[in-house]
């Protein structure tokens, strides 16, 4: 069954590569109204969801990732209009130059082909990776949590039946409808037939599918982020960009898990920046250093600096300088998102250049690696890997480059 | 070990990632000159495995490509030099823009980090894929074929010692001075310190590394390419481009392996290509349709539909339109390089639309595909994957980006 749902999209792949970026971006405006038009049908299909995770005990965050209401379909259907008119990255021509044979050379941008999207119990990311995929001219497998089942197919039906009137085909869109985890796994051997694999949760399922997978992966998400206040650090600044980094949406991956400040300034700063977390409600976990400094922070253990909390705790070094910031980012960083907070401009750049991350930032909130806050439109992940894409992936990122070679007969000498 | 071979390598890679395009340009030409200078020690160590090579009764084309002379030494040395001359990719800045928020965003590019090269009994292929890590700023583990061990290690004593004169740390390059497999077993689930694996050699080094690796692979190599004639080709254009295809260097992954005619001149144009292709001691496998033809064929099997043969060997099917053609090309090929002959324009740009492949030529020979042919410089491999990088590999593949956000204390709303 999952070899069929594979060769489906395989097959319906190729004729996605051929549509023009109106086809494509009229059957993204159907597939909004739809969304919309069959709210009824969606919810009640994510309410028998709600239901059974609620017997059986599913906890209150995951419940709220799990529930849609009319706001949320309304959401969805948005994002999808807005992925509609962003620009359509297909047939986009690189560079062309000419040999000194004559071969004419060109390297024009081309889908991918077939995506799979392995994610948790929540709904919305369904039609999120569909907008994307479909205005990438990809078709997209899915494979949502066994939770999310009865959701995730009632949009998928939604969805293929708003392609059945457009001229994308409907088989571009693969729902897996089956909790087994098997196929889940079999899905993940289809080298053959799925180009790309992404998935999109926490760090237990990316571990599990890097380790799985046979497919190429694009590895998202996990961010151990850090801000770095410096000793020459506007510090007027620097708390609202550690709050902010920290507080702004602490679940998700771009938050700050890390505060490292300058030993020179530790005795002055970390009272004010201590307390400024604190009035947010945040925990702190700090060093020796810094325990000697507040003396009522809890003790952080080895294991804290590795560890990405997505919640209202940070850990607080003390630094000896940026050399030593920098190593420590390197080392127990996921090379996500960090931040230094310095005056010095030869500082900022060593910084930028020496921290080994997706994104790095002098004088910013790290909360701003977003597709949509980089203006490059709605994402499908941030990439912490350096393969194919790193940072936010969006539309552009989901395409590969083909090269095209116009000749009068050569051949090779 | 291995885990010590990779931290020295990661450790190696930030401080490659400081350097300037003269340090690095610099070490190269320092290494070609090492190569040249201590061609006898490169030569003796060789020795001793070409002597166990035949001991063990190596095949002839196998102990071809183990054995080194002083002219493969000077063309490693020459090859060294090409790349050093080549435009530096790192710190190139791809894009800058400016939020409306004040942000000012940039994509600069930047190494990799460090790449591991797993490869047959080839040792000319240790300094080639030296010459263009270290050019793209990443550190390199090296793991070749345990047939070329004392050959491989001998190269990297030479080549370290080289950078211990230059800013090059020598620890950029790595050899696995064992044979064990074990290793390069566990080099393969080294991901916290490598960030990408290339496997260079035949199709059964590759799906193992594939199936292996934990580390994100680029995939090379496998080429089943195909020549497909139209009815309206220029057949005297044509039997060449099929011909230097399939005969110029029969042993390479961008030789053509099959022929597919269209049916209205299969009867007048068969004769003639399969006539030519037999002259060069070709021999033609072919469909059905062929046989009826010219009988004398052997019958294709299904089998031979997906075999790279990587000989003087082809596969001749008769197909009915475009349409089979590119199909057949789409379900049996590996993606690599196939061409069209044809004088229709639509036609041709049909074909390049539709066939799937990294390379897709009109009127020309596939045998192009190839780094320095197309003019991006030397090549570590020709990707047939999606991901990354899609053809010849150069310099400027083995390298990501990394976001740089300039602010003057921007939050997040």
């Amino acid at each position: 069954m999952i070899v069929e749902i594979c060769q489906r999209a395989k097959a319906a792949s190729y004729e996605m590569g051929k549509l023009t970026a109106d086809a494509k971006n009229n059957a993204l405006c159907r597939m909004a109204n739809a969304l919309e038009a069959n709210a009824e049908k969606i919810l009640a299909a994510n309410k028998a969801d709600v239901d059974a995770a609620k017997a059986k005990g599913l906890k209150a965050s995951l419940l709220d990732r799990l529930a849609l209401d009319q706001k949320k379909i309304q959401g969805m259907a948005k994002d999808m209009r807005e992925v509609s008119v962003l620009p359509d990255p297909i047939g986009a021509i690189l560079g062309t130059w000419t040999r000194p044979n004559g071969l004419i050379i060109s390297q024009v941008r081309v889908p991918l082909g077939v995506i799979a999207v392995i994610y948790e119990s929540r709904p919305n990311v369904t039609a999120d990776s569909v907008g994307i995929c479909i205005k990438s001219g990809n078709a997209v497998i899915l494979r949502g949590g066994s939770d999310a089942l009865n959701s995730n197919v009632a949009i998928g039906e939604v969805l293929r039946d708003a392609l059945s009137l457009t001229n994308v085909p409907v088989d571009a869109i693969q729902v897996v409808n089956s909790p087994d985890r098997k196929d889940a796994e079999e899905l993940m051997q289809m080298r053959q037939y799925v180009d790309v694999l992404i998935p999109r949760g926490g760090a237990d399922l990316i571990k599990t599918v890097v380790e799985t997978s046979r497919i190429p992966v694009i590895e998202t998400g996990t961010g151990n982020c850090h801000v770095y206040v410096e000793e020459d650090a506007d510090l007027e600044k620097a708390t609202p960009i550690v709050v902010n980094s920290k507080c702004q949406r602490p679940g998700t991956c771009n938050a700050a898990e890390k505060l490292l400040v300058n030993s020179k300034i530790a005795e002055r700063y970390l009272p004010m920046v201590i307390a400024a977390l604190r009035a947010q409600g945040v925990e702190v976990r700090g060093d020796e250093e810094t325990k000697k400094i507040i003396p009522d922070v809890k003790a952080a253990s080895e294991e804290d600096w590795y560890t990405e909390y997505l919640d209202m705790i940070i850990g607080v070094k003390v630094v000896n300088d940026l050399g030593q910031a920098i190593a420590h980012i390197n080392k127990y960083g996921t090379h996500h998102s960090d931040a230094i907070i310095t005056a010095d401009f030869d500082k900022a750049m060593r910084f930028i250049r020496e921290v080994d991350s997706a994104a790095v930032y002098w004088n910013a909130s790290t909360r701003f690696t977003d597709g949509n806050q980089f203006g490059l439109g709605a994402e499908i992940g941030i990439s912490t890997q350096k393969l194919h894409a790193r940072g936010p992936m969006s539309v552009q990122h989901l395409t590969t480059t083909k090269y095209v070679v116009l000749g009068s007969g050569q051949i090779r000498a």
